[in-house]
């Protein structure tokens, strides 16, 4: 292991120790934390805290100051990826290998760990215990509500669901994924760097870093449902296919597909030519999620 | 109409004309935003935008300033009202005589429309634009994301189903609509001191009144489930005691319950002594709000 991806490791390993200790105080209300917790530490890859705490780490600033944000932007994709799985949306029964959050705790408590994990997001960053200058942590907060919201994550998903079913063009595939998908890692990319206090420059390096990403990733998450295997995947292969969704594996074929996802990954990372070597880390970062295959 | 009650229905009208047009520059996105607007246009009371400007004003702060504030916590209320709605929770086909959310417009997009409305929220609290000191914004916005959260709202909405079918304790009713109603309304009486860098003892006696007019206005509302009239209501009466819901009239009777509105609504009216004759709006609308037949 280098350098550069050690570090991202340790960020992972740190957001982990922070999720899994966030709600520890909380009066337990039922089993709504539990719910909460339970799909928050389903082991996800943490990219998007990930992703923040580096851009962050890259414009000077202390990966550890922003933990309430890089949680906050994980509990945000936690709560979307319950809601989604709800019966009445895309009815899943498995996430990640295991049951899905409404197969164990019932839908009304799904529906509410999703609504509470939403709002303990903003409830974490707009704490007055961050100690972050007021100014960047309302930005930076402000960056994720839109990206979140019916201009970004929630946009998406609505399209998604309007488009099952019908055959949706290229660019309209696209743009759904850059909502659904591509919104939040962009968000996460430019709040690291708000909140690190860093220039227009880095910041635009950042966010196109980001968006290369989260678009070659969607793609590479489409091509694996199809040439997956179920076992390392923790979810059926083909369920794309079978719920009629309009990927860019069925719009333009494999191989198409892979060599977009070469390409989008080059371009993330000659995005990132103003940092240097502190990109390196991110470089890495690319082309491991380029190759990987879960 | 006196200078007092007419100064609170200006704001009740500025406000329903800001949420009317808060989202008309957005996208489509399908029917999310008219699934939105069905809902947050469906004519409640305002209690809450109304308390957050009234407590500005008399804080010394303008009510047009904190908009979208007094707007955001009416979307907050909106989407728990639409999630509370859904066929896995309380399952209502009515609401304030309209069929409900996901009785038009599906469930899917019903919870996407509640998700959208509380991430709304936030991105109207937390836009530059606002103008707003970004200090006092961000207190403002935390103390809503707090009183809207596990902690507060959702985390009655928790107790609540999960008393349904058993029955409480009157120090676990009032409990679980401290959070559930009441941390919301005393919310909004923070906020609008707060956004009006109004002073410690203006802040604790404008919380006092709203947690006190909280409490008074829920067990009004039993006591209306009970001896409403339909017609006026918009929802069946009696659907408390068909739910097997427990509240403050099944626990303690009609008469207490009677005489519980009045001292709560006299307290209220107390608390609010250090604003001498500017509390006099909200004097009128503890009043009125004890003596309301929907």
């Amino acid at each position: 292991m280098s350098m550069a991806d050690s570090r991202l490791d340790a960020h992972r390993l740190r957001i982990e120790e922070w999720l899994r200790d966030c709600f520890r105080d909380r009066e337990p209300r039922g089993d709504l934390y539990d719910a909460m917790c339970y799909s928050l530490m389903a082991g996800g890859k943490r990219i998007r805290p990930v992703l923040l705490m580096e851009t962050c780490r890259m414009c000077g600033g202390d990966p550890e100051a922003v933990l309430p944000f890089a949680g906050a932007i994980e509990m945000i994709h936690t709560y979307s990826l319950i809601h989604d799985d709800l019966p009445c949306m895309d009815d899943d029964d498995l996430r990640r290998g295991r049951p899905t959050n409404h197969k164990v705790y019932g839908e009304a408590t799904a529906v509410l760990a999703g609504d509470a994990l939403l709002t303990a997001a903003f409830e974490f960053m707009l704490d007055p215990g961050t100690g972050l200058p007021p100014a960047r942590a309302l930005e930076a907060a402000g960056i994720l509500a839109r990206a979140a919201g019916g201009r970004g994550m929630v946009g998406g998903q609505v399209l998604d669901m309007a488009g099952e079913g019908h055959s949706l063009g290229i660019h309209e595939v696209e743009e759904l994924q850059r909502l659904k998908t591509g919104a939040l890692i962009a968000a996460a990319a430019e709040m690291g760097c708000v909140l690190a206090d860093g220039g227009m420059e880095q910041r635009q390096a950042a966010r196109l870093y980001a968006e290369r990403l989260g678009l070659a990733f969607q793609i590479q998450d489409d091509i694996l449902d199809v040439v997956g295997d179920e076992a390392t995947l923790g979810k059926p292969v083909g369920s794309d296919a079978k719920s009629e969704k309009n990927t860019f594996v069925t719009l333009k074929g494999l191989d198409v597909c892979r060599e977009l996802v070469a390409k989008l990954t080059q371009e993330a990372v000659e995005a990132l030519s103003c940092f240097g070597a502190e990109g390196d880390g991110l470089r890495w970062l690319a082309n491991s999620l380029a190759s990987r295959e879960k």
